[in-house]
């Protein structure tokens, strides 16, 4: 019980870098597959050993965090950029899981789109998580956080378009099922990178 | 960092009220639109516009959230408020763009039937957020709090009814999956009203 | 206002506990349903009503939560574990009511089977539960813990199988429709249940 009042050092920040990690190298794994037109069962399989991976991490996280009485930064913060680093991982899973379920096969240009965005946006969430170390490089941190967040609206607006699209020229329904719920799932992802920012954003400003 | 501990006034209880604001002229624009058949691009901007300023009265609030060390009631309280009011307005939004991507047009009985019980609701949350101020209304906060969980449950039987009717006697998949999720989404609205009423329950049992 | 500080001694182990128990009674009355391949009228208003006691628990333990000032576990795990309970019960409720909406009828092997797992994953849900008042059996409420975290990954694995044959074999768009949405509903269910095993092993951690 006392062991809990004890300030130990857990590296929060460095298990933090490592999720955010994990979700850049599934987002590279996706951009490179979704470019050759489908994702492969070894892919798939790749993409789902990073999501363990990083779910290990998350797991880590939250029992140190138990175990923890003084943490470096607000403990609510540490919970909640734990759980949305893993719901970016987990998301990616989905989408690559779900485009073989589908069979899904060809390179479309919208998703092509949207796995370089994705990329782009977790490097930025990449970046400020590596900040949080370092409080003092602010401007630099709220830069990645103000490009994560464009990102978010150009994946908006992608997403109205790739469904506008969808829905005039395919007359297929099953295939606008499929469909729909790709270019859903693949704009959440950058919803959830723009989570994370507003964490650290809101971090930055209690910490000010 | 000092200035983190002086009770400054943030006038929370006015950025509240502005957001419920910001939400009951999007369902205005949003009733009048859906009388006529169509989201017209016009009134599809007027939303986008109502939506983007309570989005800024959002961040405002989360801002000085941070900022503060002292708040008139509990600081999680403030923070799921003004999420959850940002979530109505971002609803009535994405409907309303929804409804211009899917080409709808036409008055649809259950949409108009929705758009009523929509605005009565966040007129109910307006009500109750008004009523945060002064505690002393406890009565008639309650009486708006027990009215916007009665459209919940209307809002539900609605979308059940609606469902219904739209698998019995639509036979164009591409409608269905249009209008399942328009009729979803409308019900979303109410709940996500019921939650602010919840915690404002929840606000008035803590300081009874 | 004193009486918020007053360590009244709500049950707050014995009110979540009927959650679960509500939660079991649920998934039985599902399992026997979906056994005979279809949700009659009475079938759902009898898991309606159970939704409707288990809702009533969980708003008696939201306002003792808010009345207590001290707490046997965490406020904010209480709290958690109560909205989880409640929407395993919910979601049992939607799924079924949406089978009849759906007009759903014919044992399907897949939903048999989801059926099963969801039974065994509410009733390990709630063995943990009971084992919170009693923090010493540890070793016991791990073991359900783990179970619950299994029938996850079953459910995982299952939905997706479900998903291949579905859109491999049914050529109907407005089937697919239907049962992509109540696979996913019966896996969300699953999802629930490790969440609150999640926070069942946070506050064994937290307690060790």
């Amino acid at each position: 019980m006392f062991d809990r009042f004890l300030p130990k050092e857990y590296n929060f920040f460095g298990l933090l870098e490592k999720q955010a990690a994990f979700s850049a190298e599934a987002a590279k794994l996706f951009k490179d597959a979704v470019a050759t037109g489908s994702i492969t069962e070894e892919v798939l399989k790749q993409i789902q050993e990073v999501e363990h991976q990083g779910d290990e991490v998350t797991h880590e996280i939250l029992e140190q965090l138990d175990k923890s009485f003084i943490t470096p930064i607000d403990r609510e913060d540490i919970h909640a950029l734990a759980k949305e680093l893993d719901d970016i991982t987990d998301m990616m899973c989905t989408i690559s899981s779900r485009m073989r379920i589908y069979k899904i096969s060809g390179v479309d240009k919208y998703l092509v789109k949207f796995s370089f965005v994705i990329e782009e946006s977790i490097n930025g969430v990449l970046c400020t998580i590596r900040g949080l170390r370092d409080l003092k490089n602010v401007k630099t941190i709220l830069r990645s956080c103000v490009e994560v967040n464009r990102l978010e609206n150009v994946g908006d607006r992608m997403r109205d378009e790739a469904l506008t699209e969808l829905f005039e020229n395919e007359k297929d329904p099953i295939k606008i099922i499929k469909w729909k719920e790709i270019y859903q799932e693949a704009e959440t992802v950058l919803d959830i990178c723009e989570d994370v920012t507003n964490i650290v954003e809101s971090i930055l400003v209690k910490n000010a």
